[in-house]
């Protein structure tokens, strides 16, 4: 018997509550979230990222996409949990209809508005009313039955110097004040850790593989208030919000701030990220639109730029001794997955640079390849050997950039199937790569290229192309995408995005190919306007041995060997004699 | 002095209206209108098919996009209109920025909202809420100033056989009705001509290029009725719409009707087609909604895709014809664009099913080429010679189907310049007709393919890459659309597109070579799902000799030689001895 359940639906009872949902957030939207916010973990054993609790007095469902499906139903078993299956993630639409069948007219649904995004909050309302139901926000079981609960986390806050930022905090508050002042207030709440983290040039490692401080951020033109548990200010960081006269308040004050006295203008929110909790306390107008500072922080400034450069050569460095070990261990059997990710660390962990691994490593043995999200456990990892496909899928914070890079090597004796697949992976992500485009090109117009040699053989993958990339940040940003979906944003110069096409069959093995592109300015014309290509940042080569040059250009030919010549070149100067002699052989020329 | 600019300033004075908006459509919002809607070429002088007059009582402004930027600065000189640049279509906001400036606050802004959809009218009522203005929608200049209009359109209606419909009026009917209730309405108002078309199995030739009477429809499961200037409609029609429980009611009598007697269920609505009038008018419930025929009618049956087929056998023999006769002519100077565009409609009207074109041939020679929407006129009209590009673009209305399909060939020693443009634009063609794509794609997503090898040349063109056809009806449709835009409607089978890809450069010549494809079913698998692809509809070779073979895939070479293999195939049993020699040269395989 789950107690745990049981705990809730006494809670639940005693509150006249007929149904409750419980997301996988925290208040501030995050990604990757603390163990304070794991409440869903706690109720229900599920661990998996992206999975919404639905919980009534006699039933319990949990939703989750196709990557956990196999998690969720060894972490659910016996738990009370049944585990329902999404596309992608737990459409509120269909948990309504779960419910509508569940509880009656007039029943009381209720959810922890701090964990729900205004615009969520306010679909689900909509469904409740069209389902007759009462929607209650105020429901807090974490904080009253949770007994164990961990503590917020309270490591420190630091500065993340302007030698790497690029931008001074006050060109970077006065730029947002005017996207604000632009849209018709006269104030923002932020409230997503990777903008505030952006907007302050400040760090934080309360969150697993993205460097923030928990936080929210409230600016006017008078007033600028951090809200941060203080024992993660030391005086260094103090003085420095102090010199740009950011106030700093205790994290819970949040609430207490944010009511007339305070805040009496015309205020900023982005619906999608700011919680339905806090945007209910604020009583002033309200102006919503998506935050500016997720497209300021989507264009990287030179700055940046050459970080990113610089650390994609450490990083590339770091994958040549990994791969290297990799080759000279897989055939006897004495590696597995999990090694491989423990030496992934220990490699890029020679840079002084490295503040942590920017995901959790996917590394795919076989038939572990094809497994998208996949993440080797003891119990599941595989022992290397000497053939077979691996795909490794990592990447690293440095203070000057993040990486996020795939290759899929064979660890010997490619078979013409593997060849021929990986081959037409590769088509697709050097198609993307060269692409030129006009100025106002959005990334739709782009995803299929990675995607065509697979659909001319009736295959495809079921995950995005490219996502941005933080400089220092969230491996996964916006607010630009390349996705078979219809994202309004144009890809501008200073925005980078993986290129990241795939291939998986179930039992077999997975392929991708990753690098990290850097859009930048190409021709402009007179007759035509303005073009833009793409500047590759990540340098690793690809696997040659699992080319099949015969399903090559000439085109594509030239351009793998352009990039192997620039990847030799680049890095070199991080190599002793025997790495340089591995990867040049590595680099070699191919030839139609 | 414009005396007809003059009379509507008059009557503005007289009603106190301060400033009035006089679109170039009609109350169905058709893409060509019949004479009697042509105020604003009365008041302004200026005929292009895309243009906006704005008239204040001491300015007046022609709103129009690039493709008639020439013709109005012509038609508009001394009328007292100023020509006004926009992108596009004449965009509302421009043109209320540009009243913002003209008249002031409490002012009034008038329009016919018969003219009018309800999203453009609700739109301009917002804007002039910003602005302070007034917005009167019942100021029908037209009717009472233009002494010299033109009659409606009165030609008779007639069956479109199901031999070539395909399917039978009752299931259309139903099917309509099932998507009507669907959607939460009882009820449905039809305005779009196609629309009513297709739904009843009804055609007409009250507009030019597309074969449709004027009507309203109106429909719930208890009543049908169809609103048509009785004149239209003979014995026949009237007891075949009598056998389909149509009720036949004055055109004119659509406003009465729609009161609370007749009409007081639940009525949907398309608010960007049903005009502000109308839908003002209407006092009962309203389900807004694309109108569920769009999407029926775009996708063709088996009846009405054989008809394609045979539709485009019949026009691309009738263009062997035409271009025969234009390469025995060119050389010795005696024809003209004009000429070619007369010749045309002769060569093409030797079918028996022939209705009329389906839009203004567009004959380029040379520069005129380059001229997006060019329209020889006998002043314009260049004398053709024996070298050069020429573009044409034309197509039909036959009873089994609608043409539409650009060449552009060489009359004679084509440069390097010309040949690698045409194949550049070949490519870009080649692409996006041997595409293969999953089900749920949707048109941005391939729209690139067809301007690919353009882009790594820093080139591009500023139309769509392809359109939907009707089947007997408007060359351009709906609901799909394969464009730089964000349309949400994904490929399905049955659908027809255009693929079109040009190149113009101004002063010198126009490229576009243009096919009609049509989506049909692909491979279908169990690891991914079923994909689409393409079959081509059009039937005419490519101009060989603009081929610079040097700069296709072997692919490419093969593709070519296929399709000409097939064009051969298919219009010999449609041509003469002479014309099957012609033929077969044009079609001879290409090396690589």
């Amino acid at each position: 018997m789950n107690t745990n359940l049981e705990l809730l639906r006494e809670l639940m009872r005693a509150k006249g509550v007929d149904a409750v949902i419980i997301p996988g957030t925290d208040p501030h939207q995050s990604e990757y979230v603390s163990d304070y916010w794991k409440f869903r973990d706690w109720v229900s054993g599920f661990t998996g990222s992206n999975g919404t609790a639905v919980v009534t007095l006699d039933k319990a469902s949990m939703w989750t996409d196709s990557r956990y499906f196999l998690q969720a139903e060894i972490e659910l078993e016996g738990s009370g949990f049944e585990l329902q299956k999404v596309e992608y993630r737990g459409e509120l639409a269909t948990i309504m209809s779960w419910l509508a069948k569940e509880i009656h007219e007039d029943d009381t649904l209720a959810i922890d508005g701090r964990l729900f995004s205004l615009m969520e909050a306010n679909r689900l309302e909509q469904m409740c009313g069209e389902n007759g139901f009462l929607l209650a926000t105020d429901f807090y079981p974490a904080d009253e039955i949770w007994e164990d609960r961990p503590a917020r986390p309270m490591s420190p806050a630091f500065i993340h110097a302007e030698e790497y930022a690029g931008e001074d905090v006050e060109s970077k508050l006065s730029r947002t004040m005017e996207k604000v002042e632009q849209s018709g207030a006269d104030s923002i709440l932020i409230t997503a850790l990777d903008e505030i983290a952006w907007l302050l040039n400040l760090r934080g490692s309360d969150v697993d593989f993205t460097p923030v401080a928990i936080a929210y951020f409230y600016m006017s033109d008078k007033d600028r208030v951090l809200f941060i548990d203080s024992d993660k200010v030391d005086r260094e960081v103090e003085s420095y919000l102090s010199s740009h006269k950011i106030r700093v308040k205790d994290y819970d004050e949040i609430e207490k701030f944010l009511d007339k006295r305070n805040v009496n203008d015309t205020i900023m929110l982005d619906p999608n990220k700011v919680s339905d909790t806090l945007g209910q306390t604020l009583e002033c107008d309200k102006v919503y639109g998506t935050s500016p500072v997720e497209a300021l922080k989507g264009i990287k400034n030179e700055v940046q730029i050459d970080g990113f450069r610089r650390a994609m050569e450490r990083d590339g460095a770091a994958l040549v001794r990994l791969f290297m070990w990799i080759e000279q261990n897989a055939a006897s059997g004495t590696i597995n997955e999990i090694d491989v990710w423990e030496q992934g660390k220990l490699e890029r962990a020679k840079s002084d640079l490295y503040r942590g691994d920017s995901f959790e490593m996917i590394c795919g043995y076989r038939e572990h390849g094809a497994i998208v999200h996949y993440t080797a456990t003891p119990e599941s990892a595989s022992t290397l050997q000497g053939e077979g496909l691996l795909l490794v899928d990592s990447g690293a914070q440095y203070l000057d950039g993040t990486t996020d890079i795939t290759r899929t090597v064979t660890l010997g004796n490619p078979t013409t199937q593997e060849k021929h697949d990986f081959t037409l992976v590769l088509k697709g992500h050097l198609a993307l790569s060269r692409a030129k485009f006009p100025v106002g090109t959005t990334g739709v117009q782009l995803d299929a290229f990675a995607r065509m040699p697979l659909w001319q053989e009736a295959m495809t993958y079921g995950h995005g192309t490219g996502h941005g990339v933080g400089h220092f940040l969230s491996c996964h940003e916006g607010p630009h995408s390349i996705r078979t979906s219809l994202n309004p944003v144009a890809l501008v110069p200073g925005m980078v995005t993986s290129n990241e096409p795939g291939l998986y069959k179930e039992g077999e093995y997975g392929i991708r190919t990753e690098n990290i592109l850097l859009v930048v300015e190409g021709p402009k014309t007179e007759a035509f306007g303005d073009f833009l290509e793409f500047e590759t940042l990540t340098l690793f080569p690809y696997d040659t041995r699992l080319i099949d040059t015969a399903m090559l250009t000439a085109e594509e030919v030239q351009q793998i060997n352009d990039y192997h010549a620039m990847v030799l070149e680049r890095l070199t100067p991080y190599l002793n004699e025997e790495e340089k002699i591995w990867l040049s052989e590595k680099c070699a020329s191919i030839n139609s």
